[in-house]
């Protein structure tokens, strides 16, 4: 199993007329945590895709708890459970306020696609690396 | 059953470096053609919360078959496949472009809530009398 | 003068914990409302682009007068005031609601820019014919 | 003159086809920005509200010189050259990336109102008495 932890400042723009962060928001929070995740390896989204691949997502769930409020530091929980060994990657994440009150869980799915014949492709060799240590 | 159609057309703020409206965005069309199923009943959303009920979304999931593309005219295919009785409402989507392809499908959970207390309620009388007919 | 005109309904996701629209959706505004007004025309931005020159924004200036509310259907008025006939576009926008207030004025600068080589280009010359009439 | 400054990694949701972050954003990272400037002050803008006054934006000016692009971690430095002893408060920002390149500029007009009557008012005591040392 893979974890990693990243905070996220919710932003005014975020919220909206309830008072509170609007739903699909959370998905850029959990986009933010993955990204994060991948950089805690040694590694960057940036460069899989300068290597041409890319990792459109291709399904998500999420349930909403409690609301994240404006000004808000969360704590965005993501974990990577099976070593992605085919052309599909799923992340579990969690969303905590400072008071350490769940807010939030999800469940993405990618997929890894060569950018030029957008065909599914396998993870890239260096990210597999990276990551085949936590999970033997 | 209700069932209702809205066209949104994709603007240049909704794509990312992919070249595809980027995934959450999706969601934003799923709340349009919300609004707009309800609008079509001769009621708006905007009525629900001047009665003091708010709807937050609690639950979804959706699944991203094909990009959908900058500029491109995505019919929203809106379902209510049972009449919401108690304080819960889902609602199932589709979306289609202009060739009639599929390119992703969700489906929302909502809860009434009174605006006052935060606490559960049901579905607001004037809107259940107009959903009625649908599914008797 | 070039002048056109567009429909936009105030999405939700598009408020703020403020109850208003967040002023940066408006600039969302405006580039629909850029996009329609060269559909008008019988061209699309998107055949811009096919064409090999993107049009970024080089500078903006908006005044927020009075808020656009959720669900407002607000009219949103594109001016062209000058022939395009260098490297620059600029666009004069303001935004009505359905009172026929005035809620906030834009004023848009955009660059033709070749995409390959992003080196500043002048205005494609279809682009160029269909407006022509419009300066004469 | 006060001065801070702030630092905003790019999501990927900012980015649009052109590759680049969509123009419109840099008012999210202004706003990041400006109300990490106040919580340096000890202050936050979420406490500004909790005290029943709203700061809406009324005027905006940016403009946009070199692309920020996803995963730059960008630099926005906020600068107020005024003391604000009115209804109105003035902003002036700069973006830069890793390699200091200044990305944009931008200037932003806020007033404060009382959230209950929506009429103008001044800046909040304790704001003024944090931000007084820096203009003297």
């Amino acid at each position: 199993m893979f974890a990693s932890e990243t905070k996220v400042r919710v932003r005014y723009a975020e919220t909206d007329q309830m008072g509170v962060v609007y739903h699909s928001n959370f998905f850029l929070y959990y986009e933010v945590s993955r990204a994060e995740s991948i950089r805690q390896l040694g590694f960057t989204y940036a460069d899989v895709e300068k290597m041409g691949v890319i990792m459109p997502v291709v399904e998500v769930q999420s349930k909403f708890l409690r609301p994240a409020l404006y000004d808000d530091l969360l704590t965005i929980k993501t974990v990577l459970k099976e070593l992605p060994v085919h052309h599909k990657i799923e992340f579990h994440h969690e969303v905590y306020n400072e008071k350490k009150e769940l807010l939030a869980t999800g469940r993405i799915i990618l997929y890894f696609m060569e950018a030029k014949t957008m065909k599914r492709t396998t993870t890239p060799g260096e990210l597999l690396k990276k990551l085949q240590p936590y999970f033997s």
